[in-house]
């Protein structure tokens, strides 16, 4: 189909059509006439890095960011070293298929130490420093930025909902973010904008103007707040336009500091992903052409 | 029974045993050695508020806090003057009861007039400028104030983990509430610290800091974040110590910061509210002497 409105900055996540094969998703995406891809490591992994870019290449799409690496907040040397190891392959597969940002979801706190081997009154109960695990985030990046410099892929911090904090993302706020960043050039660590992430941040304006002045805007990712939250909370994200967000307010600070590239949309919903792929892609398109795209530019 | 320990600065709040009556409650907490209670005011005036006060002090008891007021973001002109004369009620209840400290939850988005009044587009939908509903709460604290100041009670702000901006608080973060706070003397307007909204926050030591600086911290309340997530999500929280919250760190910034109160342990968890009154008052006493009272002077 065709659509009357332009699609070349809308961008299809995978994981918004989650049990969409890589090839299935670059169909849908091609079929409604989107400019790109936000792809998820299992995705690329199913058909190997370098044919996934090719498919994506092949359907006229771009890739506008990998997801994800991350997750090495831990404080265990032997898993700490598997998971730089971890995202060195995903920096690797971000080159290979074709995206220069590859996303990053920081991890939580940390298990300490199971018990039995005696180390700590808290073994077995959850690390508690926040503040250290925080520090690690910088720690790992130090270790994969010149890796990731080489092969021309910029690593992207995203800040998560402090909802997420104790288990998936220490990193609470995109001014977080933008500190922990600091100690790098723009071109080696960037952040990106989730809507449903930092909405509600009351120095959310500002962050943003200074991502745009730094130079570290890498992504922004579209999907809504939605309430009540279903029984399973964390898969009940919604279409832009079904919640409390406002795009319009978000997504004019986002262009004002002078992002041009892509807007993913990426919605985390069991009831959506049960849905036709291309039901869903339609619907993500017209929202993104009401609420997004006129104050894109 | 007696304890070991001290816990004239530990606080039952009512939510912790959301199914006993005010009697229950207070009877309770004394039994177990506490120095105080915080109210809700659904127990207040189950037997109105100077009777309560008397109830309270008959035990040996004093009032920490009174939950709550706010509510007061509408956009609408009837229901905010009722939320303000709620408000002045909750004020009238705080002063009667015996507490100088009035805990407001300052409400969420609110709905847009209903479809068929034809005043937006967006009629029926979340009203979603939330910059705009921010500045509500700073108006609806200057209407508030002299009333409360009469009476010699402060407006205490509860900044609201962001899970709840939505529909419970606008108000994000402490270092956010004290911006509201700051046109106002530090005898009017408060802030509180809840563990369980602001353990999260990046700037949660200088905020806390900035708090005692001003004079403006009125009260610290304690439980923790534990997950998975119960499927009441919003009830789900737990007992200090259960979870992910560095009571250590926090309880010594509330310290430093030169807090002297009470320390109000108010836990919102079905499960709990099952338990017998008094097994739940030995396990907060147990964990407040723990967890907190060693950081706690």
């Amino acid at each position: 189909m065709s659509n009357s409105f332009d699609l070349s900055r809308c961008s299809l996540n995978t994981a918004t059509i989650k049990h969409a094969t890589l090839t299935e998703a670059v169909t849908t995406a091609a079929a409604a006439g989107y400019g790109a891809v936000g792809l998820w490591r299992d995705r690329v992994q199913e058909v190997g890095a370098e044919e996934a870019g090719r498919i994506v290449r092949d359907a006229g799409l771009r890739v506008s960011s990998l997801c994800r690496g991350g997750f090495f907040t831990d404080l265990d040397v032997e898993r700490t070293r598997a998971a730089v190891d971890d995202n060195r392959r995903a920096i690797d597969e971000a080159a290979a298929v074709g995206t220069g940002e590859l996303i990053l979801v920081v991890g939580g706190l940390p298990a300490n130490p199971e018990p039995g081997m005696g180390v700590s009154p808290d073994a077995g109960q959850p690390e508690r420093d926040l503040g250290a695990a925080r520090e690690r985030v910088g720690l790992r990046l130090a270790e994969l930025v010149p890796y990731a410099r080489e092969r021309g892929v910029r690593l992207v911090l995203e800040p998560m909902h402090p909802i997420f904090c104790a288990d998936r993302g220490v990193v609470s706020t995109l001014g977080q973010a933008l500190d922990i960043a600091a100690p790098f050039a723009a071109t080696e660590v960037g952040v990106v904008v989730d809507t449903y992430h930092v909405w509600w941040d009351p120095q959310l304006a500002a962050s943003i103007a200074r991502a745009g002045a730094q130079g570290r805007l890498a992504a922004y990712q579209v999907c809504d707040w939605v309430l009540p939250f279903k029984e399973d909370t964390l898969n009940s994200r919604g279409y832009v336009g079904d919640g409390y967000i406002d795009f319009e307010a978000i997504t004019g600070w986002v262009r004002d500091a002078g992002y041009t590239g892509a807007v993913e949309t990426e919605i985390f919903n069991t009831d959506i992903w049960e849905r036709p792929f291309g039901e869903v892609a339609e619907r993500v398109a017209a929202d993104y052409a009401e609420r997004v795209l006129p104050f894109l530019s």
